[in-house]
């Protein structure tokens, strides 16, 4: 199965070294990489992968090809996140379901902006699009849903989706400071460019939608998503809470009530037997509530950028009947 | 697709509730249901479930088809548990196999005893073999690696398997005694016949030896895993624990070194921000350590028999390619 990679940054990178890493046990051959500013590679015949990962620029300038016309069974989206405008990511899944090629991003904002719209082109054009990525690294959910848990109604969702404002978090129950956890987080990159997009729980909203329309089947905006802060309040409420065995956590929680589907985001005090208070530092966790399987709950710990590599080819995985 | 039950208890009689309420979703007709003391039905143009619901015994007497002569293309076996012995269920897994039906089983036995033999015959008939309520209800463990966990290593697992022991611990932290508890478990039809194979951890090694010869790659028996008990000192740790905060819960615990794969099971101390600490109650949870995917931590919280059902239903589902 032929891949395009459109991006090359962390995430790219990784699964190319996945890719190379596991030559033997995955059917895959990469004929195409296309980055915005640092050059583009397309080979029919397979990219020598080893030879794109010591490169900074990528030996092909100037205008790429058209997605369309990428020698590629798949495209793989993981071009720079931008949730809020889901562009230029939006786009590119666009161009490569109407080419019949199928899709799997790990950008959140087509997902979350246009997923009704890319599920019916999916289906139109006999194509699979596939978004594991989006949400949480591999926590296993639209995966486990297909696999785990089929004609079972998904009634309320519960869960930890940002690993920035966990991390803050966990640290100030720990006693450190709201700005050093959030300087932490932007050292090590997983804060995303914009710190407000993850405090202002604009990042979560994006998740909440994915999950509210994906897997309980409703149709609403990120816009419709009731937002509280994660901020120096919510900080110092977890620092407190810490001293009486409490947890304080960013949750996204989804239910139908009536008939309509609701999502909010923000901090909740938790004790410690529910179980999202363990989901502690840069972990994510979902507890689903459904008829037929009862309450099952995922967690991830302490994921790492491989950890979304990996929810990518487990997707491609799945795309290649494996 | 064609389906014969092998046992009409309560897992059976969930699922024929179950498909009968979802006979518009799943394509299964159940052509065959087999007891060992209240007759059978055999009917190629599909029996009338909801008459089968109905009656306390079936319509024919006497000696009953044999299992190759089943017009059926699975088998679900879910004749009464003997996790020691395997039998009958070994012999029943082991003759639909042979007929090249596919099989789903509940039963610990046949799988914790003779895994690699059946493994090797359904691959040698072209037919599958699933067993995804062995373990824990419908918490998903099989499923996940099959979809979630393609590739990836699993170097290690923990998780509480066995709902009366985890109960019975997690009611001594609330002050209520050992036997209290057990017979709670024995009222609710919970615990085993015989509360020994649970106490004494025979059922939580059974469910062990599954998970290292299925997950793991190993060829462990029953016999080679180390039990400690959940007894009355194990009980009075719990209780003692629970004023500080922590929790005693019954734990497996399986890993790989040196080449080698060793299991244990017994009462663990956990401390609140242990992934295992809120699984509470009649809850049940597995953490597997991974290469490619870190730590990944499923729960099932407070199931019930339509939850063996339900997972003997993903079963069939899977296999009918749905």
């Amino acid at each position: 199965m032929r891949v395009a990679l459109l991006g090359f940054g962390g995430v790219g990178r990784a699964l190319a070294r996945l890719l190379l890493a596991k030559r033997d046990d995955a059917p895959f051959l990469v004929t195409a990489i296309l980055t915005r500013s640092h050059g583009w590679w397309v080979d029919a015949s397979g990219i020598d992968l080893a030879g794109a990962l010591s490169r900074s620029e990528l030996p092909s300038r100037g205008a790429s090809p058209a997605i369309g016309d990428l020698p590629c069974d798949v495209v793989v989206e993981i071009t720079t996140l931008d949730a809020r405008t889901a562009q230029p990511a939006l786009g590119h899944v666009r161009a490569a379901l109407r080419a019949r090629k199928h899709v799997v991003t790990a950008n959140k904002g087509p997902i979350a902006r246009a997923y009704r719209e890319l599920r019916g082109l999916a289906a139109a054009n006999g194509r699979l699009l596939r978004f594991e990525a989006t949400l949480s690294d591999c926590l296993p959910v639209f995966t486990l849903r297909r696999a785990a848990l089929p004609l079972a109604e998904i009634r309320a969702l519960r869960g930890i989706v940002s690993s920035t404002t966990n991390h803050i978090l966990s640290a100030a129950a720990r006693g450190v400071s709201f700005s050093d956890a959030l300087a932490e987080a932007q050292r090590l990159g997983i804060a995303e460019a914009d710190p407000s997009n993850d405090l202002e729980g604009h990042d979560a909203a994006a998740k909440a939608t994915i999950l509210a329309n994906v897997l309980m089947d409703a149709d609403i905006r990120m816009e419709d998503v009731r937002r509280a802060p994660i901020d120096e309040a919510a900080a110092r409420d977890a620092t407190l809470a810490a001293r009486d065995g409490a947890r304080v956590r960013p949750i996204v929680e989804i239910r139908r009530a009536a008939g309509a589907v609701s999502a909010s985001t923000g901090p909740r005090r938790l004790d410690p037997l529910d179980p999202l208070y363990a989901v502690d530092g840069w972990s994510m966790a979902l507890e689903l509530d459904t008829d037929l399987a009862g309450k099952v709950v995922v967690q991830l710990h302490d994921p790492h950028v491989e950890q979304v590599a990996y929810a990518v080819l487990t997707d491609l995985l799945e795309i290649a009947g494996y």
